[in-house]
């Protein structure tokens, strides 16, 4: 049985979650995870008691997914350049894994626990930095929304990727920066009253 | 076998998209649908050579899912009317429907298109009619962008419901009302200079 953090542990945990990223949850097969792992079925089950320990485990030994927001001296630059990371590496392999348990997040809550917490929220702090930078930057207002790209650049990405089945390429990035994200940034927003009198414009 | 129209064909379509949203294309079984549709697996096997041809059939037989969009008055009661629809009816099925076919809509080319154009796409006038008639009000600018409700509204909902597992409430739909469509449909757009940095054109 290998021992956790042993390379054949984290072996089989890579190997799992590549899998649930190219077949999802629903019809992952210890079978392809053993053979990805060139580990035998009888050794992964030593070790864990089904598909769902495995994920939870692989999940956390992965630990929450941070990525450096490129810093390129402009609210912009920042933007399109998070956003371009989409295509490549850990955020690529986010969105696979967020879509291959994406039945299972209904389902599983343990898993749905986890990956919330280690792809999703870990992601948070992205759209803070880029905020925060952009605040002292002075290109956006000190009380713009520092959540706002976390809330709806995520799911742009998303929706257009697995649902709409279209790349994310310059022409969506464009518009998702210039049409969607700068102008929510940058806007001033009224005084707090908002809510009841929303027809001032 | 039923002929195209009858109660029993469309008894049998209607039973494939319930199980389908419920189930997932993946896990559907033809068992299900029979047992749903109270028909024999003979019957359906008679008439469809599989789930990809009756779920297909059962997309084209619904037909386009068209909304009406509320006529409110505001702007943001049009909004609110309509984004609060996401919970009832027509709305809730294209939701669940696809969810359900979302791993089917990468590997199942026809089904992808089925359900884009007669699911997503319909949606576009939705889109176009509030924002037209907020410009007929004097609410927008004439140059609002007619199509961003239709590419932000759908992609953040889903994401909200799908992903993060977060129900569509009252706090979320004022949210992305008053925080994220009005403020995007309400904004002066810069004059055409920005556009010839998009490499686009």
């Amino acid at each position: 049985m290998p021992p956790t953090g042993s390379p054949r542990h984290e072996a089989i945990c890579r190997a799992a979650l590549e899998v649930v990223a190219e077949d999802g949850y629903d019809r992952m097969s210890m079978d392809a995870v053993a053979a990805r792992a060139r580990a035998s079925k009888a050794t992964i089950y030593r070790h864990w008691a089904g598909k769902r320990d495995l994920v939870l485990d692989a999940l956390h030994l992965r630990g929450p997914s941070c990525v450096v927001v490129p810093d390129t001296g402009t609210l912009r630059g920042d933007i399109l350049a998070t956003l371009g990371m989409v295509d490549t590496g850990t955020m690529r392999e986010d969105m696979l894994l967020v879509s291959g348990v994406l039945r299972a997040l209904a389902g599983v809550p343990e898993i749905a626990d986890a990956v919330r917490e280690q792809i999703l929220e870990a992601k948070r702090d992205l759209s803070r930095t880029l905020v925060s930078r952009a605040v002292a930057r002075g290109e956006v207002p000190p009380d713009a929304d520092p959540d706002v790209f976390h809330v709806v650049a995520p799911a742009l990405v998303f929706f257009r990727v697995t649902v709409l089945g279209q790349p994310v390429d310059e022409e969506f990035l464009t518009y998702v920066t210039d049409d969607v994200l700068i102008p929510l940034l940058t806007r001033q927003r009224p005084v707090p009253a908002r809510a009841e009198q929303k027809e001032s414009a």
